[in-house]
């Protein structure tokens, strides 16, 4: 993202304008309209980076891919950051171009603005997790969430354990990601300006690894006899963290960016408790009853291992409720609760001085009938008890689509637009944006946008667009 | 249909067998499973008419149209009334297919199994229409509902009318069926045993019909004034029947179905009580205060128009409920209420020797979290407080997509398999079908035979399909 930063002020260069109501989806921090416009002619339009930044822009691959990328979707009918600048330009009956002069000051109010998408529950098809990259780039997500793993399945090839997708995968061909998939996805991610953030959850949430990693989870009893089931990593193992050590060694090379997500949610006591060799281990810590204990313990050393190999740690909210003690620089991902819940929450986090990351109000793999998108709309993070320094730790939030009943069949309809409420929220200026009444059109305006640029973003209300999806 | 129940005996002829667990949908009357196997050669394979058939079949061009169709359905990886047929055929690892020794005997519980579409609120491109069709033929649905015209817009082209879909259709162009486009779905419907039964909503529901046909809709006023707004067909004015029955002549022709849907459901009616040559009317006719008689004098004229062409009447239950009175064949359509009240609507209305068509459980546009199929799956049509005779007068159900938050971006994931839960219900013996438990791994091998022929629909639960969806 850094370089990121130093392209963009060439973008605040631009001078343009609007002239139907504010047409931008996420709203700029400031949007000026005049009434002149100036007609565009494809032909002759060029990019061009600021005087100033000049000597700097020599070598930005990422800005130079995005002209490229956009100047198709800035001009449909020939064959371009610049989302905010692709959104304003419009076309005449006539076909002609043209756009109006604007000034625009732009700036995203939080630095994380995520998609979690979940490949474990159900695989999607590379061309599913592609589509949706060039989906958030449009509406400024710069967050990709890969919930890569979990209980159901296990998709990713690893190069140094290729019996865990060989055996856990849902099929050992058709269904993983190779190591060439994932550099296509982050390549793609990187060209949008969006890092890649893989979720690597355990010790929980970790069937699938069982099948292709023998003693790795815990033995559950029946009585004094194992009962043939298994339950989490087996924390009282030495093997556990050899294994965990060497497999993030390979991810966390794998996948170039600074945060890694280590889960850490919802974790069964009950084969723990089961297993005598856990009992003893339990005792022998002096943890006595108390197996929030040992998930701490576990989680820990994972915490370790992870900043050792340079990066910082997200885990879910439940390692923090355990356990206040893990280091401050691990990020705090809130899932759970009603708006009373997460805030407290928040507001317990913050003042314990851990950057936290808002999920809780944005799980929207969870559907209603009619517009639920106002209800995404009117979340205000920073709603919380908390003094400034608090708020401050806030780095963003983050849109979930588990996958329970959600696939390829199904993803894009139900993501777009209703992630698009959480985008707006996580970068424009709250004061500007309070209305969904307000936002409303716009949002009708952008959902017709993502239709046009090929999204399958599904209708907020009766009406139509110009350009209706046309594929079944 | 006449020409199928001529047709379907040469297919029981057919004598098969499965291996699996029963893998058909909806689930066959009856369906006797044995060990013996048979391999099936498609270079080989040719269907026939049975011997004693042999004399009228010569001719079955809808028969002979679906073994072209369903050859490469039974036999995908080469380029076929038979569905059942064609969910019985296997393939081996090594790519051989085969057929175990199945005795099939099969004929649906209700004559009438339909699914609404709705394509005033969205307009849904025509291959969105046609690919329903294959999917509905899939699960034995039979009749295509096709609300075609409401308030938000009238995309019907007509012949006699063409400003109807000029000025009320989303656009004049690109938001209309032409003749062409009509012919094109009723014959795709035609040759899957699918029948197509439109629907031409009035008096209310009709706001987009003004545009095209000034002086059709009550001018709606304010104190002595009018008001500027529109209510619905003005039912005090002789130009409103006679226009009605010049347009029902013209549809009526276009679509061959011997049933006709006439709407009639949700009439406001402040608007009529607004207007004083409305009201001089009642008078006149001397309703009193009474605008359900008002709408039942519309109704019945309108119902007259369409029998003397020749067709029989639907119409939502609100007509009933105002006006017991109306022709006895007119098939009343039920789409109110929580069981217990379109229970006791149907006992009502079978009492009153009306056939009735039952809606109102299967309103599958509204949607929730989770398995919500089970709910459709556990409905029991002819479960009411009524004779025998009353029991016959039941000719089947219907699932209604209303289209306010529906479209071609999410039409197909939102119908399949969900409809599938209604298709069986409406099919099958419901003495073999109650569990919604024992359905459910059948349901899931059936959604996973619509993603190989290439129907969008959505997961049922965490898993996986050998063919995925790729599309995006």
């Amino acid at each position: 993202m850094a370089s990121c930063t130093i392209c963009l002020p060439a973008l605040m260069m631009l001078v343009l304008d609007l002239n139907t109501v504010e047409s931008v989806w996420p709203l700029p921090q400031k949007l000026a309209i005049s009434e002149e416009r100036y007609p565009l002619s494809p032909t002759h339009f060029n990019f061009y980076y600021g005087e100033d930044q000049a000597s700097i822009m020599k070598d930005c691959s990422l800005l130079d891919s995005a002209f490229t990328r956009y100047f198709p979707l800035i001009f449909p009918d020939l064959t371009s950051g610049l989302e905010t600048f692709s959104q304003l330009v419009q076309q005449e009956e006539d076909g002609t171009y043209f756009i109006n002069k604007t000034e625009i000051e732009d700036f995203p109010s939080f630095q994380y603005r995520g998609i979690l998408l979940d490949t474990s529950r159900h695989f999607l098809p590379l061309k599913a997790i592609l589509n949706t990259l060039d989906a958030m780039a449009y509406s400024k997500f710069n967050v990709f969430h890969w919930h890569i793993v979990d209980d159901p399945s296990f998709p990713y090839q690893s190069r140094t354990f290729p019996d865990l997708s060989s055996k856990g995968a849902y099929h050992p061909m058709s269904h993983i990601y190779t190591q060439s998939d994932v550099r296509r996805v982050l390549t793609h991610a990187r060209l949008r300006g969006i890092r890649v953030i893989p979720e690597f959850d355990s010790p929980g949430h970790t069937q699938s690894w069982g099948k292709g990693q023998p003693n790795l989870l815990t033995p559950c009893y029946k009585g004094s006899s194992p009962s043939g089931t298994f339950g989490p990593i087996n924390p009282a193992s030495a093997l556990s963290y050899i294994f965990m050590s060497q497999f993030l060694k390979e991810v966390t090379s794998v996948f170039p960016d600074p945060y890694f997500h280590l889960g850490g949610d919802e974790v069964n006591f009950s084969c723990w408790q089961s297993n005598p060799d856990v009992r003893a281990f339990m005792q022998k810590m002096g943890f006595g009853k108390d197996y929030t204990k040992l998930e701490s313990f576990y989680m820990e050393n994972i915490v370790n291992i992870t900043s050792n190999l340079n990066k910082t740690s997200i885990v879910w909210q439940d390692v923090f409720d355990y356990h206040e003690r893990i280091p401050k620089d691990t990020i705090l991902h809130i899932w759970k609760g009603l708006p009373a819940q997460y805030k407290a929450e928040t507001s317990r986090m913050t003042k314990a001085g851990h950057r936290v990351l808002l999920g809780a109000p944005w799980y929207i793999n969870h559907i209603a009938y009619g517009q639920d998108w106002r209800i995404s709309y009117n979340v205000q993070p920073l709603n919380f008890s908390g003094t400034e320094e608090q708020k401050k730790l806030v780095i963003g939030g983050e849109v979930s689509m588990w996958g329970e009943y959600v696939d390829a069949t199904n993803l894009s309809p139900r993501l777009w637009p209703r992630a698009c409420a959480a985008a707006e929220r996580l970068w424009s200026d709250e004061s500007q944006t309070r209305s969904a009444e307000a936002a409303f059109p716009r949002l009708q305006a952008f959902r017709c946008s993502l239709l046009r640029r090929g999204v399958r973003a599904e209708p907020l209300s009766p009406g139509h667009c110009s350009d209706e999806y046309r594929g079944i």
